[in-house]
């Protein structure tokens, strides 16, 4: 078996960190790189650290921002008394993307998972009950993946706001274009638990 | 529709010009390095460059190395007589990964493709025809992709070859595994017109 020059490895080893990179998508994310001109790596080089020193967090929701509050918690024309609860900011990305939602955000950074050693207190979820308790909250709607970890994060959440204003989880069940027989069976289950009066 | 920081939005862009990486997945590894020690992200910046630096091209078979000659051409167990030709590097690296082949390769950095402009002077195509033309060269084995360019690269280069040596190609036909009814019609055709004798 051929193996690689030694920084062609490491390099191979850097991509492979990257979530949802293979070893062969790697490879050949390190092969292109060796292809291209080398102002283009030094600008990439430099592309890298300084998104990495300019973004921050945003000091209320914890969106990615390069400012104090992010342009959403600034945002007058959204509805600042409903909070939307997300995982990660792709999640609040891909809310955005439905543009459906005209509220704010909280990104608690990750969802409770004993299995991984994230408790509570690595999340933004203390910073998510000051909020709601000081200023004048009129829902909580929590957005977290259907799963074991986000059902647990959606109810210890859930307890802490209770006391608080009204707390909604989105809705779970078929996506929108699906084959009901190639459905899932837990989502098919949790779509029938979910069902709405139709008129 | 929110907006990313002009630095974060220029981070995405690099990596959306990796091959095979779309919006969200560029838009998913530079959130990841947001989220990674300012140290790791100066450890890849490093090896980005250290691996563009060190790593050329072997100068007679054209495969990657950071020698003179690859280890695959100075490999004195490997039969140097045979020459199996490669469209990339990558190419060579899945036959290795097959282990079926035992000789040397030769590496043309692409395929001719007119609509591309890429005529084969852009090919190291000159430089096959010289090696196997100064050296007792017994088949040269064509493993290009089954595509128009693929097959046009292949002929090119065996009008050229012929006159030195046995020039052969790679078999087309059902891929393992496959299921007859689900391969596409093409194959098929290549599958029935490359049939062998069974015994």
């Amino acid at each position: 078996m051929i193996t690689f020059t030694k920084s062609l490895s490491k390099l191979i080893g850097h991509f492979e960190k990257f979530p949802g990179i293979g070893p062969r998508t790697a490879q050949r994310l390190a092969l292109f790189i060796l292809k291209q001109p080398e102002s283009s790596i030094v600008d990439f080089s430099k592309a890298l650290l300084e998104a990495h020193r300019n973004v921050g967090h945003c000091k209320k929701c914890f969106n990615l921002t390069s400012e104090e509050e992010c342009e959403i918690c600034r945002n007058t024309e959204r509805n600042q008394k409903i909070i939307c609860v997300v995982a990660e900011t792709r999640d609040l990305l891909a809310l955005e993307r439905s543009r459906e939602f005209k509220g704010t955000y909280h990104v608690i950074g990750g969802l409770i998972s004993p299995m991984d050693s994230i408790s509570p207190e690595l999340l933004e979820i203390r910073s998510l009950v000051e909020r709601v308790s000081k200023s004048d909250i009129e829902e909580i709607i929590l957005a977290l993946t259907p799963s074991v970890e986000g059902d647990t994060t959606s109810l210890y959440i859930g307890k802490l706001l209770t006391p608080f204003t009204k707390v909604t989880r989105i809705a779970y069940g078929l996506p929108m274009g699906s084959e009901l027989e190639y459905v899932d069976e837990v989502t098919l289950a949790r779509a029938l638990e979910g069902r709405t009066n139709l008129i």
